[in-house]
């Protein structure tokens, strides 16, 4: 085997066989939602595992992998493989990124940082969030050795937008993926019956507290007066405002890609084209903003039929093991992103909680395209599935 | 934001963060259905939650929801909205009305006059039940504030119907909805098991008892012989030789708008409004008559098709939240009926259980309005949605 | 209402309202077969609650009935109705027939006498088992009053044959039943686990022992040898190389109407009409034959398609509630068969039991026919259903 | 009955009625692979019972045989049945034969050895593993009265393969399985979280460690140095470069019949007739290697239409019981592999265990042949069912 995913799996069953080793972190999906469960407290439990609503489209988004089957072709010589991707101009080992998801440190103290660290040590690129709770700066710092993108949660004013954007640009960020879904949070019970809105603890503002533009309309420095900051927070983070227009003031900002995160109808995608986007995410936020929605798997074929030839189109929500990302990789994504199952890695075991999850995700990406008969992922077609009857 | 209405949820996340309070009311629907279940006696918890036969209809009404799935569009405006709705030519803050529920004082002793009061409160329409705990005169009165609609169960003898449609006509009430699917009972296995049919112990025939026609019939006043007067309202309640001819006399009794309640055949439909009818509902009465009938949701299309340009079309039975009220309103109801969520919240806490209830639902709407990328309610139509695969 | 049916509910509320009497009898259907299934020792339980296999085709049986839906009609005169249907060219109150189900008296001591007892108080016909455990003239004498038809198991010997539709005929029985798919038994998995075959206890085979041509194979008489007859029994009552050339004999050995019961397959039930037999019954036996096998509901259209102009096409397997009974008449059945439902009546309250299980029945179907907007079961038809999308 | 088949539950009821004998062995599916559950210690549990992944793929197996039904067919002669089958020449007493199962010594001390006798004395082939836990010499020895089929995990090495092939040769196995679809361990994690691969503690390699060519290649004897042996063992045991063109060499070292066992698309079973194999076996390998592939009945048709005609076809992954096997061979396979149920009837009660577990398959598959109106399994073909609505 040429790659070295695939050989995890190896690895355990010798340490088993010759030192009686078990692996500490939980080997199945399922077993692993579970113990990150228990092991988080409730605010942060229905913050990272609850959706909007009835939580409709939250289940919707895995039902909907299940219509879609592989069909494994023989006898092909896969010795030699690669997960190998270029995204944007860059090559990536795999076509995986660790989703943008903010307030990290309420499941774990290292939050962000251990994340980072774990992306950088298999060479993932991690989305950092807006609303992550180490600044942008310090995230940038422990992931060094990778690559890494930037989340934008497009506040009120320009001034600070572009700030924002212009600081992930110093510290190294690569792109700038704005999200489009949530200029007001969604209706999410579990958070409303714990009154759990980790915002409104600073966690999560570090980026703002530490911004000149944003410093600058504050009366009082964040460290006298910590509540009058997020109640400035409050007032700028949403911005419902915004429309197709405001994406040219984005596009001077800053000469980074822009890749537009939560479209779901192909010609949002056709507009984000027209409007020089680099790229979409098809996304609904995990089903955490409209629940009734449609399930990002099931919107992801129309947007790529509309667009895949001239932009990048990445999936996100729903995929929970590598069948899922070979099936979105399958049904034209460039790329696909990975949220829950990080974090529950980083609830379980922080850094090395994360660099298992993603491990087994690799090892699990790398046998499915090697037992369905392909030797390198820019072979996975439509052709490698067949729907349900 | 310039609607209150998705404001709520700020408030409550606000009330944590600054004082820890938690929502003192479930949050989640599924969490008030189990805690207003938990509440409820027997007899009353089999009458609201239960259906017909083997409750197979009142599920298919919620399933149904779960086949049209939301598809959001992105940056668009939505920083100003509107949920106002004009129906029957008055404007309504909102495209929600009060279902009909008889007896609700079997949930709480406040029972209608803490709904009307609620429903005051929000400026939703309250659709007063013939069969209420409470004379029709004192649910008036309670929510004097607000709007309200009158429902008719129409009993044998005309005299008595006229008397019960003038009556409401002086009381304020806006509209006569006449429930076209209840001149029978249906088969409800849990009230049957209970032996438990609240009219027959007085609850729920106070607009029959306070009736001058009603009370004319009566040998004894029902204060010396209570069970005489339920025998005669036994006698005159149920009234299944109704037909359509018969509706030309109702159109004289009273100016107000005339709503057809319990309409699932485009054929009925288009007789309704042949027939010179303001309105219908489309309803299965919430799944508690024909077990096995069609799901509410299921038959609005083609109602909708056949007479949405000429008369008034409703929706009633399996609304549940925000997301099913959107649905039903972009397969071309004007309004939906709210009814059990409303009696969970009676149950729970009254006349705030209510309110927060009806709160939360028109918090949940504006939400997946807006995050549908539309700003008023006007804009929902089918093109919003999808059919689930 | 002219029809008594449906006044069967009001008896209850009444009961509950002026004495505080709860019904001794479940009221919900699962409550019954809860219920029963309580009662009944181990081995009945197993055979009268089984199904052959994995009892996929009995689950299927009750799921095929979620598939059709039915679309009530409003404002109809319904006050006066009427069950009543003639077939094989008598009146019958109602579309009912109790199914033909052997070995009764292992479910309660009085058996097939308290079934008979019950079936005539109501008018609906039993269906007597050559496999009951009493003989058919014992039978026929506990239910004098009502109507009857015999079931046959058509055993190895003409004569043998000819002897029990003979006797069958003398005692009153009015139509013969030759159940086509039992032949050999069906690989019942329960039933071997507890290695229970009543019929080898003797239970079972008293049509046999009474029978003169069985006794005179018989070298000593069943009450000095009773394992002798058995055996005998165990030889005779199988006979699979029956064919449909054999109807000929069975039509020259009675006057009296035959319907085949088990037809699945649309050219088995042409074949049924060319060779002049007078009905036939849809059904996979409750399930209990060939697992696997269509449910009997999806077998019906096809069936009723072909020959439904020609002869009586009746229904049975999966029938539990009226709205089933309604749906399996709208798609064509002249009448349906009870089977489960009247065992576990009979369980949970012997005669009692089952006439309070015909008379729910009856009840469900009767405000089923009602709240559908039809006044006689004859009006029912398909274009009372819709599928369930 | 010309067949002992259905005799079998004969034989349980009269135990039963006659000496109180209830059957020692599960009768029903379910129960079997709960008490098998129940037996295995952790490591052999998982891995027997588990699948790859999320076990999606084992799931949908099962589901697949519910989409499609029977339709049995009434009165035609069945008391004379044959279930013989003729597969690549042979005749076999029934279109049943047991899967490859690998190291079937963690189940059951006796292992393979017990599955070969119970397989020899009921007539059915047994395929032998090359990860057999004893030699295919021994196995050989053991199910010597009866045919047996030997499958081949062809290994780095041409003279390692062939030395293989050869020995199986000279034991009397009458075909080669060439198994496609593991030549890389697919990811499963109930394995992977007990850190168990049995084939790294030596169960599984007797093959290799018997085999002069493997023995040659080891510095010392596994005798003296075990691990080395299992080191040499993973080294050459995974051969993921093997391609159509090897098949060729294979077809030289042999005259026996070479099977390919994993075939899922159309075009591989088509290219397998294009080389001259003589049969394919369509198979996921019991959903332990692609997590999301198709299940393998849905695969089945479009192999079948493709070279159904010019190639054995065989089935494996999902058979659990007679009615499945029925569909299977309804669906155009010549014969149906039995995995999982034989394991655990051999983790019940070892030999024995296993010829009840056929004994059961028989019995169950020779009543749905009889009970489905066919005579010979060679009558039973896409006729015989119908699609589920």
């Amino acid at each position: 085997m040429s790659t070295p995913f695939a050989n995890f799996q190896y690895g355990i069953y010798l340490n088993g066989a010759t030192q009686g080793l078990r692996p500490s972190h939980p080997m199945a999906w399922d077993a692993l939602e579970r113990e990150a469960t228990d092991r988080m407290a409730p605010g942060p439990r229905g913050y990272v595992n609850g959706g909007s609503g009835t939580e409709d489209t939250m289940r919707a988004n895995l039902d909907a992998f299940k219509r879609h089957r592989i069909v494994p072709r023989m006898l092909r010589d896969v010795e030699t493989r690669s997960l190998e991707r270029t995204v944007l101009g860059t090559t990536m080992p795999a076509p995986l990124l660790i989703a943008p998801v903010g307030v990290q440190s309420i499941v774990h103290p290292d939050g962000e940082l251990a994340v980072a660290r774990a992306a950088a040590s298999t060479g993932i690129p991690m989305i950092a969030s807006t609303a992550s709770s180490f600044t942008m700066e310090a995230i940038a710092e422990a992931g060094a050795q990778g690559p890494r993108w930037y989340q934008l949660y497009w506040p009120r004013g320009r001034d600070l937008a572009r700030s924002l954007v212009q600081r992930a640009e110093a510290a190294g960020y690569e792109a700038i993926v704005v999200t489009l879904d949530t200029w007001l949070l969604g209706w999410r019970p579990r958070d409303l019956q714990e009154a759990y809105l980790p915002f409104l603890e600073s966690v999560g503002i570090a980026n703002y507290l530490s911004d000149p533009v944003f410093r600058s309309t504050l009366e009082t420095s964040p460290e006298e007066d910590p509540m009058a900051a997020v109640g400035q927070f409050v007032g700028v983070f949403s911005n419902p405002s915004v429309t197709w227009e405001d994406l040219s003031f984005l596009r001077e900002c800053t000469s980074l890609p822009i890749i537009l995160k939560g479209v779901l109808h192909a010609d949002d995608a056709r507009e984000a084209a027209a409007r020089g986007m680099d790229g979409i995410i098809v996304s609904n936020h995990g089903g955490r903003q409209v629940d009734g929605a449609i399930a990002a798997l099931d919107a992801l074929p129309a947007v790529v039929d509309a667009v895949g030839a001239d932009i990048c189109v990445l999936f996100d929500s729903g995929v929970r093991c590598g069948a899922d990302a070979f099936k979105a990789l399958a049904l034209g994504a460039r790329a696909v992103c990975i949220g829950r199952p990080a974090m529950w890695g980083l609830a379980v075991g922080g850094e090395e909680g994360v660099r298992t999850v993603l491990q087994c995700l690799l090892a699990e990406l790398d046998l499915t395209l090697a037992l369905s008969g392909l030797s390198h992922v820019d072979q996975i077609d439509r052709s490698a599935l067949t729907l349900a009857p």
